[in-house]
Parts: structure tokens; C-alpha cells; sequence
């Protein structure tokens, strides 16, 4: 599970990269399909992660909204902290907590740890796999998502 | 690991049930993004994920063409077909097998088993995504990608 999670932040931090060298305006201008620009779904990605994620460690959710974090700079920085965070905690006794059950404010539900993390690792790919059609919209080559060929394994 | 397949196959199951309710020629209208067409899509998972999981199992690679497979309905059972062999074969002595090195001769390459399922899970979640734009461009509601809330744990 961690080897996807290390693989998302790659191709998400590709998609940073990607991202220098777009114009600002096609990087916030609103598209079919997805969180509506490219900068919003990275955002998106970014948030619903780090949300879940303070879920799963009984703490209470932060709510960052787009309007504040808005720039490619901002969701980096963003990005970079919450990653550290997370990376923290997968390191620690996940797998002994992997069949707790969690309840999700926002979503008056209970769910299992392990349910939670293949949620997170699916909703990444699947929103970069939108990024992707955007990406040849705009002419442009897309981040290659091959999860082989990649330095994912510890 | 399989529930991921699970959850692969139960999406791949609902936007096969998707299909059913839009017009042959978009289905089969060429694309910006993604494999071609959504037909030709869903027809590269399904072709994809056989070839791998043939690989692993050291069998010789059956190589099918979307020419071959040009309908929802053949489409739909040649996914039918691979799925039955491909849960036999996961239910089998996955994880013993899990770090084995395996030779892919389409990519001249060698790869651990366990990268190879990360890939083919990833894989799917990716060009879902890319359909889940094009079905928006279509005015259309895509089938939803949450691992949450389905019934995938056995």
C-alpha cells in the first residue's frame, strides 16, 4: 500500500513540473470532467489525502479551501508538508491498525482503515487520469503514468 | 491486492452498463487522450491486464486486436472470459509468488511480480479517468470511481 502512495507523489509531483511550463491561465481555466481547472484538481487531490488521513488518526479535520491555495507554488508547498506528515504515519503500525473501524465526519459514516487507503490511492490515479485527457487537449504530452519502470520499491 | 482487482472489475462492470445507454458512434468516435476511442479503451484494459497476468504465469502472450474486438458485446465477453481465469489464477499462491522476477517479452524487460500487479491496478484507475472526462464532454454522468462504499471486501 505505501508503494502506491509513493508512487502517487511522484506522478503528482510530475505533475508539478508538468505544470512550470503551462500557462497560468490554462492551469486555472475551468474544464469538463473533473475539480474543475487542472490547478483545482491537483489541489482537490492533495486535500481529500491529507483529510482522510487525519480521519484514519482520530484527529480533527483542517479545512483548506482552494481560494486560499490557489497558485501551482502554494498547493507545492502544501503538497510537500502534507506529504511529510503522511509519510510519518504510514511509517508507523499501520498494518496493526488496518481493520479499525474510523468514523468520517463529513461523511456520517464508518469505514475500515484499509478500505480508507485504497480509496485515497484509487481517487489520485483516477483524477490524474483525468489530468491526462486536459493535458492532450491543450497539445501537450501528458506525465507518463506507468507505475513500472518507476524507483517506487524501498 | 485483489481487492483492487475487485474494485477494477466491478468499475469496468458499470461502465460496460454505461455503454449500453449511449450511441454506437460514440463509442466509437476517436478521442483526444486516452487509447483511441472509449470502446478501444475499455478494450485495452481488458487486453492489458490478460497480457501481464500471462507473464507472470510464464505463459505465452495471446495477442488479441481491437479489430477482433470492435463491439461492447464482444468486448464485454472477452472481460467476462479473462476475469474468471484471472481470479482463479490471484486466488491461487499469489503471495508466495510476490517478489519473483518475471521476463515480459513485449518490453524486453524483467519485473517483480508484485510491481507488476501494483502496474496493472494503476493502470485501469488511470484510463477510467480519462473516461470519465470524455463522458462529461458527452453531457453525460460518469459511473462513480469511489472505492468506498462498494462491497469489495470479501
Amino acid at each position: 500500500m505505501k508503494n502506491f502512495f509513493t508512487y502517487n507523489w511522484q506522478v503528482r509531483q510530475e505533475w508539478f513540473e508538468w505544470c512550470k511550463h503551462i500557462k497560468e491561465e490554462e492551469l486555472t481555466k475551468s474544464r469538463v470532467g473533473g475539480v474543475g481547472s487542472i490547478l483545482e484538481t491537483l489541489f482537490h487531490i492533495v486535500e481529500v489525502e491529507y483529510s482522510w488521513i487525519r480521519a484514519i488518526q482520530r484527529k480533527e479535520d483542517i479545512v483548506v479551501t482552494f481560494k486560499e491555495y490557489d497558485t501551482l507554488d502554494k498547493i507545492m508547498s502544501l503538497s510537500k508538508r502534507y506529504e511529510e506528515e503522511i509519510t510519518e504515519f504510514l511509517n508507523g503500525n499501520l498494518f496493526e491498525m488496518k481493520n479499525e473501524h474510523v468514523y468520517i465526519p463529513w461523511d456520517k459514516n464508518t469505514y475500515i482503515v484499509d478500505d480508507i487507503l485504497h480509496h485515497l490511492v484509487a481517487h489520485e490515479i483516477h483524477h490524474i487520469g483525468q489530468l491526462s485527457v486536459w493535458a492532450r487537449e491543450l497539445g501537450k504530452r501528458p506525465v507518463p503514468a506507468n507505475f513500472i519502470g518507476r524507483n517506487i520499491r524501498k
